[in-house]
């Protein structure tokens, strides 16, 4: 092979290369985002908290076309511990909604009665699941 | 108060509390179960076991009224830790579920793939919360 045919065939395989990256990338950039928060919220608080919650999970939903859902359950045996599973549209649908103005104001009202707070990115087995 | 009248009302007592704690029972046993399952797999099965558990959770949902989802995530940084959350219509949905041949299929199947299962019984926070 000439030289200048491995310079065209290296050329060609790093614009392929790059093409599929970006098209990676903006794969990511669309795909739905799930994850599951797991807090822990001060047993003295627990009312307060699930009031702030409740009415943050509500408006999300409601005023958010893409926050698909954002299913909080607590524990039976410790009702202090919360698992949240959040599904948002994108990643842009994310941004917008940490920025809302509910998001906030739960924010804001519940720095004091979180204990602990573990953010996990997840891949959903079945992506178009439903709840009935 | 006559020894009679107080006798009364301690009868009054005991029928109305046994009527209230029939009507608790009776609405648990009514009442939407929600769970958490949380399963770690042996990585040297996952391919196989996450075919097993697509198809399960497609044919719950598909087959069964009262399965109201089977919502499975994985986590990215631990692939082999899965998180389930189990919506039943009721406890009767719950036990028809787990007598089904796609569950004792998937059951019989993974057995040998599940190093650790943990079931949480959970309270939802928004119960009719649905995924849009």
């Amino acid at each position: 092979m000439s030289r200048l045919n491995i310079a065209s065939s290296r050329l060609v395989a790093w614009v392929l290369l790059t093409i599929a990256g970006c098209g990676t990338l903006l794969a990511q950039e669309n795909a739905p985002m799930v994850r599951l928060s797991r807090l822990v919220i001060d047993a003295t608080q627990l009312e307060a908290y699930r009031a702030f919650l409740t009415e943050e999970v509500n408006e999300s939903v409601r005023l958010e076309p893409g926050v698909r859902t954002l299913y909080a359950v607590s524990e039976k045996q410790r009702p202090t511990h919360f698992t949240i599973l959040e599904i948002y549209a994108d990643k842009a649908a994310y941004e917008a909604h940490i920025k809302s103005a509910h998001f906030l104001k739960y924010k804001a009202g519940t720095q004091d009665m979180v204990t602990s707070l573990e953010l996990i990115d997840t891949v959903p087995l079945v992506p178009d699941m439903k709840i009935k």
